[in-house]
């Protein structure tokens, strides 16, 4: 099936490394998305939410592999196990902070996406639908505290044609 | 950009009217999960989480319109604002249960998804990734207490064309 996008997310970061890892790995980093005219309608009462889920491509990775050391991680892990940009259908998912839209851009906190991302659609984070109380999560038990000192480096970025 | 599935959602909704709206109305219901043998590698240590994120296709949606009365509203709101299946790029996102994996089989809990639906991607739901403590919810402030006892009608299938 074919994906366009909607809009276009503005961040700091033109390089695939020393990116932070996750939103909580941005905290506070500001960005801009631009939401392409002929979709600005549907922005309409968005601006009540605090906080957004935006689903991305993961425009700068080629192919993929089923088992991949993740950032967060020294051992080979099952790819659907990790959130490695690298993927069968390469889109990305974070819930960023929403400051204010204007005119169709809006401002956004906690970014840890490339500059230049095409943005495939916005969702409201409700916490009733998004957030579990109980849960396990795997080899990530220990790590997943640290995650906002977790940096990228180069070990997803294709050697056949790095961008 | 063109999307492939990765698998097929098994559920017991076959009809679009009167299935949960969110994975906590569908507490409890059973799904499973067909991953296509050339993807199940990565598949490995995902057992180990209790929730994992799917991203599907609204592969009965067609078309879109950029207001909308959501199923918990009566009234018209920006279709980013909301998660009605009708949208630019027909993306559904829920955060299930993962009870147990066998043979590229998910066995999942909470399913709020049609039968036969085309997965994406799985992702392991951490809540320092994907979970936000302090939020504000726009129109759905009153009403996300009572996404449980919510259905679905037929307000999103389309008349000019209904599946």
């Amino acid at each position: 099936m074919e994906m366009n996008p909607i809009g276009t997310i503005h961040t700091p970061y033109t390089s695939r490394e020393g990116m932070p890892i996750q939103p909580a790995g941005g905290a506070g980093i500001r960005g801009t998305i631009e939401v392409f005219e002929e979709y600005r309608a549907g922005l309409k009462d968005l601006e009540g939410f605090s906080h957004i889920i935006l689903l991305f491509v993961f425009h700068r990775s080629e192919g993929f592999q089923l088992e991949v050391v993740p950032f967060m991680d020294t051992e080979l892990r099952g790819l659907f196990a990790t959130r490695a940009p690298r993927r069968p259908n390469p889109i990305g998912l974070s819930v960023v902070q929403l400051d204010r839209i204007e005119k169709g851009i809006l401002q956004i906190r906690n970014v840890d996406m490339l500059d230049g991302t095409p943005l495939l659609d916005i969702k409201p984070y409700v916490p009733e639908f998004d957030s579990q109380p109980k849960i396990r999560t795997g080899w990530l038990e220990q790590a997943r505290g640290s995650v906002d000192r977790r940096r990228s480096d180069g070990r997803f970025i294709s050697k056949r044609k790095s961008k």
